[in-house]
Parts: structure tokens; sequence; C-alpha cells
């Protein structure tokens, strides 16, 4: 990786922020930050917008650009990346060190009095903005508003914004037709006396109108905004997409229909426009509903007195309690996963030992037997193929300056995940190839304790994921060993392989209680620097728990595994698990046989079954 | 327990609403929190003007008076008894359900158009005042602050402000000097670059310089507050006991001494003025440090630009990390408390079958056997004593009303606690005198085994309590069983009994990182309303914890029991425990008999001894 050479971009860009045609007075400092306009986290070319001032490519940071500096914030996942990417005009902020200071701190100390700190409002969520807005305040500076994004200004060979044909869902995979849906939102506002709705995430969009795109990568979303009022439905998007017979179909946009039910096409960049009109003419009391986390842009179209801001929307807490027929998908999307898992652990078991497997053949080779599966659209996120050190990289990704052979004496791990028109996937295992050391068995045996301890804990309803997050460590705790990430997140049904609002980790107080039909992923590890990587994920789905007991008839909740591939057995030492432990293994393996084995037979995947019957012999606990 | 008649004193109250001598404008809604000018949680009976206007004398609780309505927010903990205590004047708001509005709400839902809002300034903390006066501003109205209490101005028989002579710690129960507490409170403030501290809160007062009170019952505090300015240091406080030779010998009243430790004394009413003036006299980026809990007057005297807010002061940290002098105080007050409990339990159990016992005798009894050991000082808390039914009331304490026989049929509860000059102790025992049920003992089991989880857990450097409060739940979630309450609290040093920032409970995450040498109690209990209550808890130190590994370098803690008081075996069901936690508590009685034993011996208590033995013989696992 040599770093990009930012000289002439940065003198570009420090022209344009004094270039009285983009902003109306000159503005002192410019803030790139990662995210687009719906606050996505994995975005569209054309929104890389910091990668192409900077160089540095990965999935978070900030750049600031002042007249004499140039800085990047971001954590500790991308710190050796960032330093690799970025040439000397740049100046790497490593968030989470202690003498690393924040960008408010920063900018008050290299800014010049009275300075004016440019950034695009349709980027900056809103929170943010008046965070940022009012430390500048208190030192004497301005945050203003720069409408016209002043990187697109320099970007000439800026790629056009994706606008791909959508897909339709029927109710086989949604089970709630979107008309429903729009009349739950609408009694949800009703309840909170709220006249309008502003539908900003992109997988929001998507869910409400039970529409899919591939606009992004990985995550099968297109550019749109929606504004639901109380009797009214505008769908802000562009591109011939809404010609297509299917998608009019699918949305009865040429039925003569109630007109609540009507749905306004409008061009995707007028909403700012409408939405201003919607502020507008609001009469006192009438109240539009926004997430905290929409753009500065379009929460400010809203005069305050009428905005009501919520961290989580009614749509990100419908979205995420599965109904019927998307858990009846999101299972079978992940025995066909398990399908295609079977297979590729069978092939690698084979390959490996002949030394001609690289992490990015075996990446490719799993994406190859899930691309066999029916429903299949498209990866759920880039594969995580490392072997070895590689493993200890959180977030590798194999590419071929750092691509490493697989070895029967290297651990690989590999993370990975798919979108099926029924459901998304999400799974690691970690395989040996051939004898591991006793130490490696040791380390695997605790995250494996972990992540049984999350699996099958029973928690009364109401419980918050992130009070189930350190029952994932306390086996690995107890050896002085820990993990530095969370251990899930939420999942969509054929839709972003991370959503809110829950989750199960020590960072966050602020997500909602877990309840049946949520889906999360259980993912504990643990990584060695330099040696190896260790990480054991399921996908699973909340479901109510028989107790013995029932205080206050609260009722109680746990997990039932949706992912069903192999947990090596070779990796185990089973010495270390309790009777409880060893029978959970035992059971999830006999249905992993039961049911993928019915799979396997099925399509007549031979092999792979008996690899599947093998890698599922019982464990025996010595007594 | 009857009502209050509050009709007259609503009256007299409402009259001085509207009274120009008191208000500058009428105020058309009246608010009388709970607390006092220094947010304690225990106060003098002075401060207790909510209880006075309303006959509800919980601990928590607030009070608005409009022109037509009286209105109470309590907790569940005292829907019951505020019902009892109030008369019908007063609508009791039940707070945590979801139809109890905020008071907030409540308030413009009730109040005219316009209307002004009163408030002790010195007993709102300015977070609140913040929160409230924005809700209300927003509907039109506004919060006003009335210097004049006007509960005060209608209490014709209102107590006198205590001022009770104070007791001077020295270096053998201290480990630090004052003089170099402040150097270190003063070397904070240097790192954060602020000129002048406030310290508010009692216990922060007490503890800086070393003096102990007794101005609030249960709390060794006196009403005081400090300025800490770069080299002064201002003491506010009233009465002669600054005449006391020994107080003026131990802060060096009359000694030269450099001019940074010269204490200057000062009446504690003249707080307010001295601050605004600080606050007058700063000049640009002079900051002063002031909890988030402070007052609302205090933090107006000093300008908004001026104002360091925190929530957690450099002093709540520095004191919850006790030094080698406080937890060796630590222990051998727990030891001394223990040898008062063996007695009060060899006694109950000879008396108990006798039918001659009440809760009252109960709690007498034990405050008897305190008194007798060195240095005991005053109880430090109101002790619970409940049996049967009222052990299930979580705060309960016993009155005459609600007395209750012990006996054989029933669970006994006790949490009980003493201030000894070396040590602060709480402690919960659940006793069986008779034959527990199976379903007694069963709950009671899973209770211990949450108990030793928490104990026993092995965790990072840098792990904050709240992480640790599912592994007290665990058991019984299993098995469908809660309790609805925090499983830990800090403790202080010869101090208040709960004390910040540390903590082990669900409901907070802002709670500091767990250091070695912290002090929390490990409580959790099962509640069985109108049968029994089932709490053990035992007071324990943060301790490095040795482990096989030891990740990133981080180093790991673990809890030591100050406590040592038997854990009743006989309502134990030996086979719902792991090996691990059989061991846990045959090593744990261990330590009861050696070193409360030896304690006993000493003391020449040998019946008591004799009791110690017999409680502590170990428990035998079926294999």
């Amino acid at each position: 990786m040599s770093p990009k050479i930012t000289t002439e971009l940065l003198k570009q860009l420090r022209q344009v922020m004094k270039n009285p045609r983009y902003v109306q007075e000159p503005v002192q400092a410019y803030i790139v930050p990662s995210g687009d306009a719906h606050q996505s986290e994995y975005i569209a070319p054309c929104d890389c917008r910091r990668a192409f001032i900077s160089g540095f490519d990965g999935s978070a940071g900030t750049a600031i650009v002042t007249e004499q500096h140039a800085a990047m914030w971001t954590d500790g996942r991308y710190f050796l990346q960032a330093a690799h990417q970025m040439d000397s005009n740049w100046t790497l902020m490593k968030m989470g060190l202690k003498d690393t200071p924040t960008q408010e701190d920063w900018l008050v100390s290299v800014l010049p009095e009275g300075s004016k700190v440019g950034v695009d409002p349709f980027i900056i969520p809103a929170d943010q903005w008046k965070r940022m807005s009012k430390a500048l305040r208190s030192a004497g500076h301005d945050l203003v508003p720069v409408k016209e994004n002043l990187i697109d200004t320099i970007w000439t060979d800026c790629p056009q914004r994706p606008c791909k044909p959508l897909i339709t869902l029927d109710l086989s995979y949604t089970g709630l037709s979107w008309r429903d849906k729009i009349v739950a939102l609408r009694s949800k506002m009703a309840e909170r006396k709220v006249m309008w709705f502003v539908v900003t995430a992109l997988d929001e969009v998507a869910w409400l109108f039970n529409l899919r795109g591939s606009d992004v990568e990985y995550n099968p979303v297109f550019f749109a905004y929606a504004v639901i009022g109380v009797n009214t439905i505008r769908l802000f998007i562009d591109g011939d997409r809404m010609m297509d017979p299917a998608v009019r179909e699918h949305l009865q946009l040429d039925s003569t229909l109630e007109p609540e039910f009507k749905i306004q096409v409008m061009p995707y960049r007028s909403i700012l426009s409408e939405l201003q009109a919607v502020g507008a003419g609001l009469s006192p009391k009438e109240k539009v509903w926004l997430s905290d986390k929409a753009s500065y842009a379009l929460t400010e179209a809203i005069p305050k007195a009428y905005r009501y801001l919520t961290p989580y929307t009614p749509i990100c807490i419908a979205k995420a309690v599965k109904n019927t027929a998307e858990t009846e998908g999101m299972r079978r999307a992940h025995i066909k996963d398990a399908v295609a898992l079977c297979e590729l652990f069978n092939w690698l078991e084979k390959e490996v030992p002949k030394g001609t497997v690289t992490e990015i053949v075996a990446s490719d080779k799993a994406e190859e037997f899930r691309s066999q599966q029916k429903d299949f659209v498209e990866l759920s996120f880039a594969t995580i193929s490392s072997t070895g050190p590689n493993g200890a990289i959180i977030h590798y990704k194999p590419v071929p300056e750092t691509n490493r052979t697989l070895s029967v004496n290297e651990i690989f791990l590999l993370d990975s995940g798919a979108q099926y028109k029924d459901g998304t996937t999400d799974v690691t295992r970690t395989m040996h190839f051939g004898t591991p050391s006793a130490y490696e068995k040791e380390c695997f045996t605790y995250v494996l304790k972990g992540h049984i301890a999350v699996s099958a804990a029973i928690f009364p309803n109401g419980t918050k994921g992130h009070l189930l997050d350190s029952f994932a460590r306390s086996a690995l705790w107890d050896c002085g060993l820990d993990y530095l990430h969370g251990t899930g997140h939420g999942v969509g049904s054929f839709l972003n392989v991370h959503e809110g609002p829950c989750g199960i980790s020590y960072k966050t107080f602020a997500d909602e209680p877990l309840e049946a039909g949520m889906i999360v992923s259980d993912e504990p590890g643990y990584y060695e620097d330099g040696s190896f990587g260790i990480r054991i994920e399921n996908v699973v789905l909340v479901i109510p728990a028989e107790t013995k007991y029932n205080f206050k008839n609260r009722g109680s909740l746990t997990f039932e595994p949706l992912t069903l591939v192999p947990i090596q057995t070779k990796m185990i030492d089973v010495n270390l698990l309790t009777e409880k432990e060893c029978n959970w293994v035992n059971e999830y393996h006999q249905k992993c046989r039961e049911v993928v084995g019915a799979e396997l037979e099925r399509q007549g995947r031979h092999e792979a079954l008996r690899w599947l019957l093998r890698e599922t012999e019982p464990l025996a606990r010595v007594q």
C-alpha cells in the first residue's frame, strides 16, 4: 500500500473553501465526515469523499482540513491502515488514546479567532452538528452549513450516484404488506401525536415499502427518502426504476386507491424543499417525527418547536421484531448458507494440505458455494477470510498484498455471510486443518463457553442486550483474557447485516430491550496479535423461554440459533466444558445433522453430508 | 398510620406563594423536592420539608403544590406508604407506571398560561433545574428561584439546623493528611486547568478535612461547604465547633502556615455571596469546578462560561479508592461487626422459639451488641429487621404498627450496619430458626449463587461495575426469578454507607470503572410479596486478581469479602451448588472461623464462638 498523494487536492480544496461561488464567506476549516446523507454504515463509491480527499478508505474516520493542517480522526481498528494510506500532508488523530484531542478541541487550538468551520449539512447528523456547533460557538467560532459539497466540486471523476433496478418482495417474504406497515406507522404517529414522519435511513425506506435495491454494496437498499403524513405518502426516488411495471404494480401506482395510500413519487433531491414546505405549513401542536441521527439539513427544515426527535424510529423498532414469514425466511436462508459452508469446509479440508488455497481463494470459493443456493442475491459484507496472524486483525479483508496461504499449521477464521431473498446470514467459524496446540484449543474453548453462555442465557422480558455482554466474557476473564469488540448486533431480514436498535455490547446503554422475534448475532472472540484469531458467531433468534417460575408474570426469553454450521470439535478441550455446555454442543450438532443434513441430502451433496456427519459426532466428556 | 391533615398547611402555603414578602411575583406552582442544599441522601429533620407539607416521609419523593392541586411523585418502594401517610388533598403520582405524567408534563397540563413555577434554588440541583426549566419554557411557563424557602415560612416549629461537635481523624484512620488531600486536589485542578473547586457534598467536605460530625443521622457528616483555590482554602461552617481546641489543632488554625494551607473559616450561609464574589472576579480562562449535582443557586453564582461541571468530582473519585489505613480500618470494623452479629444470631437462636422476640427487639439487640464494640459511633442506616411477609418489603423498617414476632416458621431478614471510627459496615443475612421449606431453600440458594458469582468474578482492570450486575441474576433468571433492585453500592470509610462513583447495577451506565481499593456491597435478593424476603449482602473490597494470562497487560481484579458473618448453611440446597460454589462457601466460612473466631476468643465471647463454629461446618456436596 503506498499512500495517496494529496498535495494538489488539498490545495484545490483550500481554494474552494474561499471561493464565493461555493461559500458565502470563506471557511477556515472544512469537515469531511465518513457518512452519506442517510448516515449509512456502508456507502456508495460517490459518497466516499473522505477516502477521496485523504486516501484512507477504512469504514470510520473524519477528515478536517484547515488552511494549514489536514487531520484524520479514526479508531484503533484503523491506525495502521490510515497511517499507510495517507501521505505526510495528514496528521493521524488516534481516537481513544488519552492525548488525542477531540475534533472540537483541536479546531479551537488551531483556528484563528472568529473562524468559520464548514460542513455539508446533508452529511452531518443533527446530533453531531449540535454538539460541535455548541463547542465551537463557546470558543468564538461558527459552524456553518456549506450547501454544495466542496469535495464534489473538486472531484472531477466522481462516480455517478447508483440508481439500480428495484426488487419487489411479496407477502411470502415480508409477512406484512406495505399498506399494513403504513397503517401501523400511522398508529404509532397518532400515539405520539405527530402529523408527519420522515424516513431517512435507507433500510427503513426499503423495509417500509417491501422493496430492495442494490445501490450500495452488501446492503440491499436504494437511495430514497419518504415522508409519511396522516393521509399522504411521498417517496423521493430518482431514475426510471419507477417505470418498472412490477414496481408500479407493487406500489399500486396506477390503481385507484384510497387517497391515504396513494404514493406520490418525487425526485430524490426535492426532499429538502418539500420538507421545508411541510415545515412552513405547520400549525401549532403539529409535530414532525425524525430520527435524531437525521441530517442537519433535513432536521433544520422543520422549525425547532415542531420537531419530535427520537434515537430510534418506530420503523427501526418494528423492523427489528421479525414476523413469522421473516423468521421462516431467515431459517431457510441459514439452512442454505449452512449447506454452502459444509461444502466449503469439506473442500478446504481436502485442498488446504496441498498448499494452494489462499485467503482470497477460500473467500471466492465461499461465495461460489453460496451463489449456488436458491434466491442468493449477493454477500452481506466483505468476507473476512484470514489465517494465522491475519486472524488477529479483527476487520481484516484479504487483499493481494496480505493474502496468506492456508496451511495445516495455522488457525483459519472465516467470517462471512450472504443476502438471500428470504434472509440475511452472518456466520464465523474458526477451523484448524492440522493439529491445534493445547493453547489454541484452550482459548477456543473459552470463546465457545462465552458463546454458549449467551446463546443459552435465560433472561426476563424487557432485558436490554447489553446486560448479557459479560456472560460472553466470563470464561475469558477468569483466565485474564478478553476481546475488544461487542458481542452481537441486530441482523436485518434480507436487509442490512448490522441494524439497530438491539445488540449485545458493553459499549452501549441506549439499546432497546430484547423481545421475541428480534434477531442478533452472538460472536465472542479472542485475538492474539501476530499469531491467531478465534471467533465463533451464530445468528440467533430471540424466543420465549419456559421457566420453572414466572416472577411478576414477566415471562422469560432465550435464544434459538438460526446458524446451523458445525463448530469444529477438534478445537474443543472437552475437559474445560461443564456438562451443561457439553450437552449444548451435542444438541446443537444434532440439530445441524438433522436440519442441514436433510437439505444436503435433498440437494444431492453427499460428500458434504458425510463431512457434516463426521464433524457433528457427539463430544464425550471425561467424568 | 393515619394520614397527616394538610388542609390548613396547604392553604398557608398557597398564601405565601402569592405574598410579595417572599415572591417577586406570585408563583402558580411551588416545587418541594426531597433533598437538602447538599443533595444528601439522608437529611436532617429541619430539611424534611416535603414530609412536613405532605405527611409522606419516605426517602424519595417530590411534592408540587399549585393553587388547585397538590401532587406527590414517588417510586414503587413507597406507593403504599405514601398512600397511607397523605390525606385526600394529595394526588399520588406513581413513578415508573406507564400512565404517570412527569412533573413537567403534569405542570404543563394543569397550569394557566404563562405561569411561574417556584422552587428553592438551594435545594434543586443544577441539572434538574436545567431540564425542568427547559420543558416549562417550551410550554410558555417560567421556572423561578424563590430565595426564601416557602415551607420554612409556614413551618413554625421547624427544628434548628443541627450543629454538633466534630470528630477529628488522625493519620492512623485516614492514611492521608488533609494537607496532602488538598495537594492532590490542586494537582487534579491543575490537570483540568481550573482555578477553583467548590465542595458541596457533605461527605466530600468531611473526607477532605479528615473530620466527621453527627448533624445527620447515620451519616457522620456536618453542614459545611468548602471552596478550594490554587492558594486559598475557605471552609464555610457554623457554630462554636470551630472553637474546639482539638479541631483547631487538627486544622492548624492557630499555626503559622504557608498561606496556601491557611484555612479561612466563614459562616455557612456566606457561601453564596463568597462564590458570587469569586464569580465576579474571574478573568477569561479561569474556570470553577463544580459537581453537576450542585445546587442551582451555587452553580448560578459562577457565570456560565466559567463553569466546569462534572458528574463525579475528583474528591468523590479519590474518596472511593481506599488507602491501606482505610482498608485496614474497614477490615477491623467488619471483624467487630461480625462479633456483634455472632452474638446476636446466637441469642436469637435461643430466644426466637420462646416467641418473645419482635422485629424491633431484634433490631435493638443488634444495636446493643454493636455498641459494645470498640470505636462504635452509631448505626450506618436504619436497621431492616423483618420477618415473614415484611421481608418482602425491600426498604422495610419495623415500627410498632407493623412489628412482627420472629418465629420458627418464618424467614428472618436482617440488613444492618454501623459506623465505627475505623470503618462503615453494611451486612444482610437471611436466617430460619426452624426448618425452611424446600422452596425457601431453593430460592435462597439461587440468591447465594448470584452472590458468589459477583464475589468470585474476575474481570479486567477498567471494568465498570454495571457490567457485573447480570452475574448476580443469572441463577435466578434461569428459573424465571429476579429482584428489582441493584446489586451493589459504594461504601464509605467511616462515612456514608452509600457513596459514588462506583456500584453494581443494571440501572446506571455512568459509574466509574472499578479499581483496586474501591469498596462496594454485593447484595442480590429474592422477594415474594406477602410471604418472604431473601437477601445475602457482603461488603467487598476490590483487589488485584492473579490470572493465568494477562491480555494486553491490563491486569485483572476480583473481590475480597470484608464482611465475615456466616451464611446460614441450613438454608442452602447443596445439590444446587456447583463444586466451585461449594468450595467458595467452605473457604468463606473457614475465614470467618479463623478471623472472627480469634476475635471472639480474644473478647471472651465463648458461647458466640461455639455458635460460629457450628454455623461454619463445611458443606458436603453429594457427588
